[in-house]
């Protein structure tokens, strides 16, 4: 099963920003941030993100659902690219369904996968994001 | 001025890991961990990583000095790049004097700059990186 996205944003492959405006935003910032799905309503918040040791890249936003933290709750690894930032909601909107994102890979909090590349190859193919 | 670096990692531009193995850390697990100069003295941790909202790249992991937080504490924001995992130290070695790292463009916590392209080059170079 893939996903529909409704909008993204587009990949601009400067490791500095490009504008003469604040691009950045702190880890400890985002961690916490509530997401939205494609209909705005408020369906998680992002529990960390996970990045490549060696190159530096966000691989991944990894969501949680829900608001309690407890047994059973899962963790969703999300593109980056398929979170977009929404000033007026202060959170992230994905362009996908609640229900797709349910679908979408996961993990409990006490057994994470292996974050190796067939792993990321099957979270990246499932929102139809080319790595 | 610019520092001497004695050893960071190569860039490896994928965005997904290209080896079967973790190569990826969650934000939450960064924040915290400790830094060690090039003497092998244990300096500051990371604060927290400044992440490009448009690339999801790391533009900066943010170093404090000391090991208390009050008023007149300063923040460094350092290259990625020049950090270095250390399995034994369970912390990031960057290959710089402690006198060099103290003496780069660093922050108040109450008075961020604003990151953007001016700035971020000033960071890159001092630590004579090429972004």
């Amino acid at each position: 099963m893939t996903v529909t996205r409704s909008e993204y944003p587009e990949s601009i492959d400067d490791r500095l920003p490009t504008e003469e405006t604040d691009r950045t935003i702190a880890s400890d910032k985002v961690e916490g941030t509530p997401v939205y799905d494609s209909d705005g309503e408020r369906i998680g918040k992002i529990q960390s993100v996970m990045i490549d040791k060696y190159t530096g890249k966000v691989v991944y936003a990894v969501m949680s659902f829900g608001g309690f933290i407890g047994l059973g709750e899962r963790y969703h690894p999300l593109p980056w690219a398929v979170l977009r930032y929404d000033e007026k909601l202060e959170g992230y909107i994905v362009g996908i369904k609640k229900e797709a994102l349910e679908s979408g890979p996961s993990f409990a909090r006490d057994e994470p996968p292996v974050f190796d590349r067939a792993y990321g190859m099957g979270v990246y193919s499932y929102y139809g994001i080319v790595p």
